[in-house]
């Protein structure tokens, strides 16, 4: 499977894609609400982490799993956006997640990349990993679809 | 389809599954922090009410879709708890959410619908409706898989 | 829920929608294969048939999941369809499906619905149902995502 | 991500794993119509292959999505059944299939990869890939996830 192939290479189309990353990172108010930190950007991967918080938590203590939804679901937008044309924003189509493991641990990273990058649609995978010490679980996956949204006055970035 | 169709009853394991429903939920720190109510709760059926804030808006303005998917994991999640024998916890198993249309409102509420409940698996539905003034409009659907779990000390209700 | 909710109405942008469903539908081998019939058209629905077949079933003598995913893809796709531009064609983008119960039956019906349409991006819901006699059953749902696509030669209709 | 990471290495439960998903696969009648073969059997890895067929075609002369759907979701079924206690039988519970291109080649493969075995639930990833001479692209992914199902009597293996 992906393991054995080498990582796709993408070619951003624009040269800032970073910065025009981190500014619509920066306008996600719900990021900062939620304590999500934009780790790392490159083409086509963007990494966000998250510490553990008891405000964000279900019934049982665990990170609520919408919370770790909401990470996932800018970690793979931002990966589509990184990727997208200057004049291109970028809105979630879909997304499922799989819950494989209650989310307990002290930080969790939310991973976004691109499977398939599009005109319109591109398709991107996610995986949330549990850390605790040296030790880290893959506890969540996702599979998203993105839309770049051209000329709606509205939506930017 | 559904619509045709008288809805299905469903009848509770317990006679208090109102109260279990709103004690597991005030103690899911998440609701509270995210500003989420516990509108309504009747058998396989819960209703949960957001106002907009900006503080969970995304780059555009709307609300993030990860906190509509976050009320919908709960309106689901909730209203398969419902169904639930007295000791058994819930947990997500995994959802799929489809956003119909951005997250513009004045308030949004998170409707969660059991489809199929099960002694261990609960299929779930769950729709978003953004309201302004009288107007309300479909802006996302859910598919949720919900899973009965007895008997783990640190997964209660 | 949808259940309280006037079915919505849709537009088709041609008058001959039916036609071209139907013209469609007729290239489709794997619907002839698979013995699976276009029982009913109409602005944003679609309903098609299929006989219980032994060939066609898993190893518990049920249908197989992927053949009822196979005739859901279908019922959805071509509501979508329904409602396209006269130029443009339809691909299925992704879907989902939850299998209820296992799929034992006479007869299985896959109705698609168009939730909601759009220039691009159709979002469509499927359900199946298994008949025995008089009495019916539901065993499995989807939520699909459909693409228009215009002016590729090798994908028309 | 996955890439970086060793692959998981999963311990079969019986000793016999391998002629167990080869038994179940063989009475999947639905296999056999389709011409789709049982290729590779590992522990928590199974693969699929299946040759172009005209008469597995949607319009525009692919294969239709629901028949690589049903590829993916026996290869993702018995990966997670290759991993399964003696006294167990394996149902799909739900699976969501993103299509990257179309289904165009000489030839197809289904990848089922266990992503988390459990007692009761199984996760599984899937790919599938169209070749064409020596090359191959990738052209859908699947999240899947599997019930293990003890005990009753019409559902066995």
């Amino acid at each position: 499977m992906t393991s054995t192939d080498s990582p796709p290479q993408f070619h951003p189309r624009t040269s800032h894609y970073r910065q025009r990353v981190e500014d619509s990172f920066n306008r996600q108010q719900a990021m900062q609400t939620l304590g999500i930190s934009l780790d790392r950007v490159a083409p086509g991967e963007v990494d966000l982490g998250l510490p553990y918080q008891f405000e964000l938590s279900q019934q049982h203590g665990f990170i609520h799993a919408g919370v770790i939804a909401t990470a996932l679901d800018s970690a793979c937008g931002y990966a589509a956006f990184s990727l997208m044309a200057e004049d291109a924003a970028v809105l979630t189509v879909e997304f499922k997640i799989s819950l494989l493991a209650p989310a307990q641990g002290e930080r969790f990273v939310a991973l976004g990349r691109v499977v398939k990058p599009g005109r319109t649609i591109t398709f991107a995978h996610g995986e949330a990993w549990a850390q605790r010490g040296d030790e880290r679980k893959l506890i969540a996956q996702m599979n998203a679809t993105l839309m770049a949204v051209v000329g709606r006055d509205e939506i930017r970035g």
